[in-house]
């Protein structure tokens, strides 16, 4: 790398609505996202949302003189809808599917079933190792009363873990998405202070989009406005985050969001704004490489959001426990009923209706079976995630305990620190 | 690091057979094992098959003065049965559940439902960043008709992909556990070649134990006879695998295996042998040192595995399709009774029977829909590690046509290359 070494990277991320059947207008937009991309020859475009593989094939068609590599990563049921373009070859990718996605019986929210999940991809830029992650985590359906609270929390837990234990050796890491968190939600605090990842939106000194940098906006014809009500502005969820390694700086020197249409069309590509970043990755100043010792006053943000995410797994798991308990004495009745039935149909009593009420039964001890077991797999989900939560929070209060001095590396990814701690 | 450094590091790996209610004295064995381990006192016990969260609460109180540090991976709805103790504090924890892992109707089986997965601990010894890493992968319970073969393979790459991606930065790797796979099984294979980590048993000098290194024996009065018709030495399926970076060296010393008894007591602690390897780390001399390029010819058994994993995994992905037509079928003919059945039911004909099919044609549907989805997200899983594979596999072939001399890195774990690939 020579001295005067500078790597500009320009980034696209969106969320593109691609639901088959449901989404208004697709099969136009996803043409005009090809059009949009060929014409702006993005180094990596991370897409969303791109439910039907046939409209992943069709981009790829499209945009393959301009981005030879592609990767569509496949989870769950539906998919995970996400897809990366690239201009640069991709040496290495792979994808981690999220533990916990919600409840298979809430079927008209839908993403139980989509396997949502974090992509990985590997590139070699510059003689520099780029991990670039791209990701979607589980809608927000009722703010005030979000029952997908410890989910979404458990999966922010897990891509920063994800990002932390697969970036070790990248000098640059990247991370686009739609992570349906508000700025400062505790996922979204939880991610950036575990993974030291910084926000496009808060670094750059160029911006230009909506207010406040909003991703759903109401100028947007595709948006909800129910979803907006609480929010005149709009919400900002969807991310550009990065980070550099010591030694290295990245910033960003433009962020672009559309602000309800397409630039050259006119109209919106999707009912989420896209996100144009251009980064800057050089050789660091000292005034630009934040040390990476982590003093008392600097870890305590960290503790305190793990803290706090500590708490709201907890309560998730004491109300999966709670639903599975439940569920339990729902099979329990459920068979006692059953062996009523079986007593009535044989002493001849009423025999019609209990012949009429076994197969209702028999599917209320299943149905109430599924149940319990998936809030059983669903309490274990959180309590893993508790547990990894709690062994760094027992490390970073150590760390804070002990203070800089003794503190040769900090503790975020530099495995410093000596505590044996168990859950 | 002193440049006469070395590392000692004793490793115990066992597979407890610790099934509540259904393994043959599991308390007296889980007591046997915890004297065992206090009276040996290993850096590591990694152990699998510890189903029961009561016993690993047992071991660790028990353990807690030996071994400080321990961990229990929870997921799925019984469990991953994996543990360890440590007698060295635990940096940092995480776990990758297997996205495969058999069929939730295949109940009698029952691996669907406890979440085999890999446990990762990152641990720091004399300046090292030790890996260590402990999995279960799939049983096999027909050797000749392996219905779980493709989901085996594609665990086996998961675990493989887990590994190289999560230790890019460890200085020393190590893998135990019970991977139901024979030496010379394609998974164990892939496995090995991807990683490039080396067998403690074809590698010490200094074996002590069972014929050929079995890990199943007959003398062992817990073993189904049965199980080893084919194998009467018995067979091999748990490992002690490792690696360190180029810089230092690693050898096994000593391996010792039980052979169908505890050395103490003389009775089994399992139905599977326990492991114990004493691993050597120091500075490596040129000698020990292979260098990391891989050339064509040291390449070619990587093309050769990848592509026999494909072609298993394709096969695979095909009957996961298969199987979800057929159950695509089954829901419409269930559709069309149901319409049929509603039709009689109305028509006030043979309304009794049509109303009491109604309910067996809502099971089906349900059934057939269920193994629909199903069948639908094991082929995407298939599918996603086939393509995984397929980009090593186009990147080891490119690499290996360019030749050694265009490769200042190997493959394996160095992210050279420059081939942009899209399944």
């Amino acid at each position: 790398m020579k001295p005067n070494f500078s790597l500009r990277l320009r980034v696209f991320n969106l969320n593109c609505w691609g639901i088959p059947y449901l989404s208004k207008h697709r099969a136009d937009r996803v043409k005009r996202l090809g059009d949009f991309l060929n014409r702006e020859s993005f180094d990596l475009a991370l897409l969303e949302e791109v439910w039907s593989e046939q409209d992943f094939q069709y981009l790829r068609q499209k945009l393959l003189p301009a981005y030879p590599a592609a990767h569509y990563f496949r989870s769950g049921i539906i998919g995970s809808g996400l897809c990366v373009f690239s201009k640069h070859p991709i040496q290495e990718f792979t994808q981690h599917v999220f533990t916990l996605n919600g409840y298979p019986y809430m079927i008209h929210h839908g993403d139980w079933f989509c396997g949502k999940a974090v992509g990985l991809l590997v590139l070699r830029l510059g003689g520099l190792v780029l991990n670039a992650y791209v990701t979607h985590l589980h809608a927000e359906y009722n703010r005030q009363k979000d029952i997908y609270l410890a989910h979404r929390v458990a999966q922010a837990w897990e891509l920063a873990q994800f990002i932390h234990h697969t970036s070790k050796k990248a000098d640059v890491v990247l991370l686009c998405g739609d992570l349906n968190l508000h700025p400062k939600d505790l996922g979204c605090r939880l991610l950036k202070e575990w993974t030291g990842l910084q926000d496009a939106y808060l670094e750059t000194r160029d911006f230009k989009g909506p207010e406040e940098g909003c991703t759903m906006v109401p100028q947007n014809c595709y948006v909800n406005r129910q979803e907006l009500e609480q929010f005149p502005l709009g919400i900002r969820i969807d991310y550009v985050l990065y980070k550099a390694v010591s030694g290295l700086y990245i910033s960003c020197k433009t962020l672009r969001t559309t602000t309800g249409h397409e630039p050259h069309s006119g109209s919106p590509l999707s009912d989420h704004e896209a996100l144009m970043a251009t980064l800057c990755v050089r050789h660091s100043l000292p005034q630009h490489n934040p040390s990476p010792t982590h003093g008392p006053a600097e870890r305590s943000p960290l503790i305190s959001v793990l803290r706090e995410a500590w708490t709201e797994l907890d309560q998730g798991m004491a109300q999966g426990r709670w639903w599975a308990t439940i569920a339990g004495y729902v099979i329990g009745l459920g068979l006692l009923l059953l062996v009523l039935l079986c007593a009535l149909a044989a002493g001849g009593e009423i025999r019609e209706v209990a012949v009429l009420l076994w197969t209702p039964s028999v599917g209320l001890v299943l149905a109430a079976g599924a149940f319990y077991l998936f809030h059983v797999q669903e309490a274990k989900g959180l309590c893993r995630a508790r547990a990894e939560l709690q062994h760094v929070l027992g490390r970073a209060r150590e760390a804070q305990d002990l203070g800089p001095e003794s503190q040769p590396a900090g503790l975020l990814g530099q495995q410093e620190g000596d505590r044996a701690e168990e859950q």
